[in-house]
Order: structure tokens, then sequence, then C-alpha cells
């Protein structure tokens, strides 16, 4: 499925109005990577809590894909965010796991780190469903 | 605190790079709108559930912020989103709502619809926190 | 689907447990009344925040139930309880109330109020998943 | 706080009604055991989704107050509950985690396994006040 994430990825674009990148991927776990700019931000200049969540969502969403059989495609049932800290990043970095891959829905977990991954601003949890094209 | 949510709403870059605006404002209810752009699509080329949420945060955070006294500013500190149907629409209204005011935290709904305000597309309950300046 | 939800509730032990019955059956919507006693009470001898999720899951779920086709089972896939001041009220009563019927999956939400239903103290948002037997 | 933590959990009669009892106690997490029982059961005769979320609640929000600072008092805000298969088990252990500690608020997660924490039945991401006396 690696080839049908990296087509739908790019196909999304709203993650490239974000700038955002895969940058790792294999089965159940994917990690996208976003750079700060004036466009992303809320009313402090820090990244918005809608940034965050959407790439927590996108890199869910295609991190269950992943645990899908070929052919299928993949949309978010819901998905709940804890906002920790502001994000003072300049590059922020989303982790998105499968924790259980079932026929129909998937669950994951979500979180939003700086660079190095040593500080957690955000983690998302959410439901995913396998749509059979 | 209209004027506060107001200059506030402005210096949110991301509501920029969304095209949304202020189309409703009252001591705890606003409305925002958002016009269907390539830049904000997901895979199938409908709004991406992450800009229905971005939409969503802001319009509960403002609508909390008009329920604090003057000089707060106001974070989200958790939001929940669930996805209905697919935002097969050419223009979005997020409608945020204050559903319980304490002195620290701020309950909030939001719903994302048409135009019109007739269909639902997504839902979201969140809590919003008051910083004193 | 009557029938099959008086039934199902029968069931459930824990609804025993918490002394609560049914008081309002329609397609879509469903309330369960419970009164306090000291076997439901937290540290300050108010409703527990779980027995208070736990009266709104079964609401939701029934209410779920009553809009899927005959023969279905219905389980909880995921539900967000916000809390929004302690229950200090004798009786309770949990609303469950079906926002849109899929095919797979139903998203309901729920409230908790006194009962008079005047004063909310706690929401739900949740999704139920149909089974068919 | 340990012996804080002790003496406030023995004031829930809901944690009695539940059978639960901790198991384990450290700063910043806490295990509570619980057996079924029929009256603890949802329609299948498995524990029913309350009960877990019941569980995952105190033990988050004692997992919380053991961060807290001597004096305080806890209070749960909101929580989220993902199921990820039906709890068929005799033992459950509830394991909450303090993630963030804040001067206000505390973010925790928690899980519902098998009694040798091998198998993960349900997830709860919350957030808990600190209240002060």
């Amino acid at each position: 499925m690696i080839e049908e994430v990296k087509s739908s990825f790019a196909k999304q674009g709203f993650m490239k109005t974000l700038g955002a990148e895969i940058v790792h991927l294999e089965e159940g776990c994917l990690k996208i990577r976003c750079k700060k700019q004036d466009s992303l931000t809320q009313q402090h200049g820090y990244f918005h809590a809608g940034v965050l969540t959407s790439l927590m969502d996108s890199a869910c969403g295609y991190a269950a894909l992943t645990s899908m059989s070929k052919g299928s495609d993949v949309l978010s049932v819901e998905f709940k965010t804890n906002l920790m800290r502001p994000a003072k990043s300049e590059v922020i970095i989303a982790t998105g796991t499968v924790i259980k891959s079932g026929k129909t829905l998937v669950f994951c977990e979500a979180k939003i780190t700086d660079e190095k991954e040593e500080t957690i601003f955000a983690t998302l949890q959410g439901t995913m469903i396998c749509l059979k094209n």
C-alpha cells in the first residue's frame, strides 16, 4: 500500500497548503513533517491547533491505509485532540500509529512533537473507516 | 469583547490561509464562513477534515472569548470532531456556541453546515481555557 | 425495535446495578432515569462521572438500535464526555439522541440533566456500530 | 499524596460498587483491578463500556492527584474512550498515567487490559482539573 499512500497523500491539496511531507512510512506508522510559516499560525504566532490536528489526522488516516487490503480507501470517522503546550517549534513532526486494525474500523493514535521527537505538544486518538472501491 | 475577537482573529495567519471570515458575532456565538478551494481538499476533492476542525476550533475559541472578561485571552485545551458525511459543499459555515462558561474553562460546541445551515457535516465538542493577561 | 431495545436493556446487568430505567423510548431518542444512591458516588458524594457516562452510553446505544433494521445489535465504538458541573441532583435523566444514522455507524449525542431537564451536567458525543446477527 | 489518594478512593461509593481496588500506586501512575460480575455487564455478558470508562476515569483522576500539591482535590473535566474489542476477560486492569501536569490542568491517558496487561480492550484520554481546598 506504500504507493497508494503516497499517491493519495499527493492528492490532498490541503497537505500541500500546509507544506507537509511524509518523512517516514512503514506498515502501521507514518510520520509527517511541517515547517512553521506565518500562514499556519494562531494569534500568538505558534502553530494553530487546527494545523496540528490536520497533520495528525492525515498521519493516522494514512497509517490506517497501510493496514488495509489493496484497493481500499480511508475516511476519518472521528478524532480527539488534546493540546498539552503551545507548539513553539520551527519544525514539527506528526506521528500516526495504528493501534487496532479491524475489518471496517481502524483505531489510531497520533502525536505532534518537535523535530527531535522529544517534546510532545499534542496528541490525538481517532477512528478511521475502510472504504472498499 | 467584539473588537478583541476581531483583532485576535485577524492575527491568526491560518484563518487567512483558509480564506475564513467571521460572518456573525454575538456574545456566546460566532459563525465563520469558508469557500472551497483546491488548497483545502482531501484526496477526494472535499474539504479536509482538518479544515473543518480548524474552523470549528476557531469558532469555539472566539465564542468563548466573547464570554470572558476584558483583557482575557483564550487557548484550546481539547476538542473532538465527529465527521458525519463528506462536506460536499461550495461554502461551509462553522458555528461555535458557548455551552457553559466557567471562570477558568469554557465548554463549547460547534458544527459545520452548508451555507443555508441545513445539512450538518461535522460537529465538535471542546474545552477552552481563559488566560489572564 | 422497541421490544428489542427493552429486552437488550434488561440484559445489561450493569443498568440494574445503577438502578437505571428507561422512561422514554421513541425512534432515535431514549431517556434513562437514575436515582442517587451512595453506591453511585465519587469522593464528594455526587454522581460519579463514570455513572453519568454509563447512562449516556446506554442511552445512545439504544437510541441507535431503534434506528437499525430488525435483528441488528449495537456496540459502542467511542464516546467523549464533557463534565460541565457536579451532578448535584437526587434524580438524573440521560437523554440519548441519534444525530446521523448510517448503514454501519450511528452518530449520537447525549446529555445528563436534572429530572426537569433544565440543568445540563454533562454531555456525550459517540459513535455506535451496527452488528448484523 | 499516597495517603490522600487512598482516602479519597475509599470515599468513592461507586468504586466499591464495581469491586474495584488499587493494586499499584506511584507518582503519576495508578492501576485499578476489577473482577467480572453479572452486575457489571452489558447485553452480551462482557464488561459494560461504562464500567471500563469509570475505572479509567478514576485511575486517571488519582494518577493526576499524585502529581498535585498537598491539599489539592481533583475533578474530571472531560475524557474520551475508544473501545477496541469486547473486554472478554475475568479480571481487568485500568492503568492511568499522567502525561502532562500543569498548575491547573493535568492531561492523562488510561487503558484497560487483561490481568497480564497483554491485550488492550479500551483506551481513554482525559483532562483533570486541580481544585485547591
